[in-house]
């Protein structure tokens, strides 16, 4: 009896983390978009979002403390918990880069677009689908799954690179946009490091279903 | 006899993340060093060095989760070992700073030095400060320390921010030093990060001598 009901709290938790992760998701599409259909209305509903998620973490550490205080968990629940709580932290910290791509936004929107790149939808492209794959492999506790966004995370960074020495040479060209450039370049490290907590929330999860600690190993 | 061995347990523990703390604050020395007085074989020293700290970490959470599983700690000694697994994750990442410092270190020493701007200088002490006084603060159990710490990262962000619209302003008028300026730029947004980090394990301190969750206050 008291082992079900500790079930359904590891499932009320996974219910937890799971909207944590859809409300971030969220913010992320909404700031790539409110970057790339220059829409200020919605980068100052993501920067306004973000207590919510805020809360929504604290929330969770809160309830994993109670758990292994009350319920003293073993092994795999152990890590289950464990591996939420580093995926809480990890999901706060995207919404954090989603709040600083939108930031972002509000400054370039009010200023001429510059021209068109397509590594930069690429790149966020890339970071969204490395967030919902490791979202995915969260809940099916399929570590094969976060073991392919571990090395999905070259991608993103090859990406970002390509963005930043694009960007350099052109602002050398075009001096007037120098800012502009600077603020893209920011932004374009913003959503790389969307994809770096997309791989730390892929580790946490290699780590609770295998057991396997494989942080500093999968970027290798 | 038992609570004996678990308190000493809890006093290794807190010698591991001590060393780690040790270990990582020298590398971000270093790195600033590498950068400041253009030592590039320092920086290589910090990016060769990286691994250790990573190998501490893994240490340190395998040492915790195993006293979570064994000796089902409650109240505060859980609170110190969660909040020891917090802290470690952001040693790792000031040490990622550090690598990061130093790999920009390689690149800008091996071009002529861009004017001197003491704001970078100020930026790099305030982040060693924040860093060593959140340690301290770890040491002695002291949350009115790290609340201290808390409340110093806005002069690092006010610092990083002044830093950035400078080196806009000098790269429009000097061209050539569009690359150097970037990197320097992207050096200072590191330096930053490390303050933020010393603010989450400030926090965490916080955290585990009060029981407060202080997240997401801190810094508004």
């Amino acid at each position: 009896m008291e082992i079900t009901r500790f079930h359904q709290e590891l499932d009320q938790l996974k219910m937890k983390v799971l909207h944590m992760a859809a409300v971030t998701e969220k913010a992320v599409e909404k700031a790539i978009q409110a970057l790339f259909e220059r829409d200020s209305d919605l980068a100052q509903n993501v920067i306004e979002g973000d207590n919510e998620i805020n809360a929504l973490e604290v929330g969770i550490d809160h309830f994993c403390l109670r758990l292994l205080a009350l319920e003293q968990p073993m092994a795999s629940d152990l890590r289950f918990i464990v591996g939420c709580m580093s995926i809480s932290v990890d999901l706060e910290r995207v919404a954090d880069q989603a709040v600083n791509i939108a930031e972002r936004a509000l400054y370039l929107n009010q200023r001429p677009a510059l021209p068109h790149y397509p590594a930069i939808e690429k790149l966020a492209t890339t970071c969204r689908e490395m967030l919902a794959m490791s979202i995915a492999a969260f809940v099916d506790k399929d570590s094969e799954k976060a073991r392919k966004v571990c090395r999905m995370d070259d991608i993103a960074d090859e990406l970002n690179a390509r963005i930043l020495r694009h960007l350099v040479d052109y602002m050398v060209k075009e001096v007037r946009t120098v800012e502009r450039a600077i603020y893209t370049i920011i932004t374009s490290r913003c959503l790389e490091r969307v994809a770096d907590h997309a791989t730390n929330i892929a580790e946490s999860v290699v780590f609770f279903v295998e057991g396997v600690n494989v942080k500093h190993q999968c970027q290798q």
